[in-house]
């Protein structure tokens, strides 16, 4: 089958080249979340549709889309000619200014969002995204507290960081003013056995019971804002129950809290609707995005605001912003990315091979795989999670922490042509919207393949 | 003389596109800093080296760099060119991955840097670097408090909007561990009289006097760093007294705090050097850059640090993170930049424009205007300071706000070819490194003009 997937020949001086990036990587450049000096980072020559090239020339599908954001493939002919054009005609207009591309983007954005919404405040990423979100829900309401949920991500900067509910929180921890609640989280659930038992239903019941409580503990007068993913991404792409969003929406309605849906890896099509909330038939009061508005070709986030919270700041002034707000480049990208996605059905295309090509299969692999103890997703969005025993749910590794298994099964499937992504006890299943049936079957089956470690090392004990 | 200046002809088409562009932004896009509604914002058509051209297709010197940041000139051809050529090869690789634009830019960038500063961790822009470099400093000394000055601006994010030390800090004022120092502006004094008597170097001496008091106040042990501009920007661009920043210096290594440099608006040349620190012979052990890094052509910022906040992380994780961390499309950008910078000898251009052109016919300005109060700045970096009266230095606008007279002038530069830059009541000249001699005599010559309405509103009362 694989003769029908793209093929790259790298000279000598390519691989070469490749290597000096690597010894530069190593002497000036300092890495996300990690420790340095152990890092062995793979260098990556190119890209095409799903698939990536490493530093030897071996060609992998790209399971992780990089960190969730290639939702149009890499190298997307219309989003690389858009690129090249803008930087032709105008790279840089600063954000106090009026730019074309700018404008566009920020109304093929808000059109794509429900009709109350009909703002952008453009930033640089996904983290400050959420930040000033967050201080429009503050200078909104007068108040100041903000709920956030236990096993959430929101960014990496300071506020945005304390206002994430994973590890990565606890060594950056400061006052500021995030209250944390326990999740919806059936196949982990907090409120009660995880086990058949105890349905989703149940599950959603409880968690909105238990948001309320806190809500009210905490005083509803001083709550400005709850914010959460729609679905959550990193924390382990696990979907809400139903009634529990609209739940929230209520809740929020009835104290006067900002509603806002963090759709920053969600977005833009990766649950196979354009926005995840979509699946749940409620209209958050403000959007934040990043990565799929525009794929990661060029740098962007952003704030989509309803009509209300725009109101606040339409005499009085708003106190955020940034110099890259609405970057021509980033802007034209989008513009590029949201019509290719439009005109090649990339949302509808994600919906459908994650009903018919991903669900039936990770079912499959579930019912063989003592080591497999949950998969769900939706559209090109699934988690498949790794456990020691089907029956006590014990992950394979410890929340927090990895597992050598779980690196060896990313070596294996690498070696196998596939890049995985992987977090703690899960991988994650998040291939470009553009992907072909025929590359998704492939890289289930290498994942159906490299399970086998994890089957082992669960039997070893 | 303007028969030299570049020229552009605009379609009724182009226009049209540009006025539908303003209506776009009016209805969608949402603008930093501001209330929404009053804005009338200028749209721009085209730009090109020091120059602009807004939506009816009018011909601007651009004396702001935008934001300060076009530093090698609007679409200067070679960084169109590399940016060009990066999104044909390669838009976007994950920062957990090997990226030869992003090993190039680190080592570059590092090369222009102390000896022991040899790692570069790129964020999204200015906000975010200063954010992570407290995060740093933090983790390396496990201390809380930072040390920030009064009159400064170091970014909109939650919590580089509260290091910041101007205005827009007081509506977003939370409990973020910073202490706010009175900084040494000598022509404001607050150390001693605001008049002749009182000498740049006793301003000097008590400004750091009364640094060292609060620290010791403060409990130096609890102290992780002192984050500053090396020279002020939006803040004023006052520079500091001789020998201050050599005093910051010593504190810093008595007490083991942390010095951090922001050279986020200062970098890149626009002083004249391609950092503002090497003005003063001191060496930061973090320094923090945006804008002038690759002139805001495609989004980026990052944090420089020594090989000793390097080895507080070489086996403990670094806490924090971003997705578009050493994007390959503004490490392309910035390699080109810096090497076009060097070949043009840009850095050069703008320390001998700043002593030969500026210098000498701000000095006229000033004795001509009675509404000028004090010129100041080296490179291409510089404030006009107007004042209602030169001998009470009464500011022509109040702290904080604006006054209709400043507004009048811009709109009249506007209308006479030149885009200034204005805040509170203060001009700043900051146009492109690349600007020439004559462009440069052309801007001053409009300003020298304008401000006789500044000297009739002062002669009103």
């Amino acid at each position: 089958m694989t003769e029908t997937f793209p093929e790259r020949e790298f000279t000598a001086e390519q691989i070469d080249a490749g290597r000096r990036a690597y010894e530069l990587d190593r002497a000036h450049v300092f890495h996300s979340w990690s420790a340095q000096e152990p890092l062995d980072p793979m260098t990556v020559l190119d890209a095409e549709g799903s698939w990536i090239w490493d530093g030897e020339g071996n060609r992998l599908l790209d399971l992780t889309s990089q960190l969730i954001y290639t939702n149009a493939g890499h190298q997307h002919p219309k989003i690389v000619q858009a690129v090249k054009d803008q930087a032709e005609a105008l790279c840089t207009v600063a954000p106090q200014h009026v730019n074309d591309a700018r404008s566009e983007a920020a109304r093929l954005i808000t059109e794509l969002l429900p009709a109350d919404i009909n703002h952008v405040f453009f930033t640089g990423g996904g983290a400050d995204a959420n930040e000033h979100a967050v201080r429009m829900a503050r200078l909104h309401t007068g108040r100041r507290k903000v709920f956030s949920a236990y096993r959430s991500y929101h960014g990496g900067s300071q506020l945005a960081v304390n206002i994430t509910g994973d590890p990565r929180r606890i060594p950056n921890d400061d006052d500021a003013g995030v209250v944390h609640f326990l999740p919806a989280y059936h196949y982990r659930s907090y409120f009660g056995p995880q086990d058949e038992s105890w349905s989703e239903k149940e599950e959603g019941e409880r968690a909105l019971q238990h948001l309320r409580d806190m809500v009210v503990l905490e005083g509803p007068g001083q709550v400005a804002a709850i914010i959460l993913e729609a679905i959550p991404g990193t924390a382990g792409i696990y979907l809400p129950p139903e009634g529990y969003m609209q739940g929230i929406r209520e809740l929020c309605d009835e104290f006067g809290i900002v509603l806002i849906m963090d759709e920053v890896m969600a977005g833009f099509g990766r649950s196979g609707m354009w926005f995840a909330h979509q699946h749940f038939d409620v209209e958050p009061d403000i959007v934040t995005f990043a990565k799929g508005v525009n794929s990661g070709y060029v740098p962007m986030g952003g704030v989509a605001m309803d009509d209300a919270i725009y109101g606040t700041f339409a005499q009085q002034v708003y106190p955020g912003g940034l110099t890259y707000s609405g970057h021509p480049l980033a802007a034209a990208a989008a513009v590029a990315g949201i019509n290719a996605m439009k005109d090649e059905q990339m949302v509808e295309n994600a919906l459908r091979l994650g009903a018919e090509v991903v669900a039936p299969r990770l079912e499959e692999i579930k019912d063989k795989h003592p080591s497999v103890g949950d998969v769900r997703g939706v559209g090109l969005f699934w988690a498949v999670e790794l456990v020691r025993d089907q029956t006590t749910r014990e992950p394979l590794a410890p929340y927090g922490q990895t597992a050598p298994v779980m690196n060896q099964m990313v070596a294996e499937a690498k070696r196998r042509g596939v890049l995985p992504f992987m977090n703690m006890n899960r991988f994650h299943i998040c291939p470009p919207l553009s992907v072909t049936a025929e590359e998704l079957e492939f890289g289930l089956d290498v994942l159906d393949e490299v399970l086998t470690l994890a089957d082992e090392s669960v039997a070893d004990g």
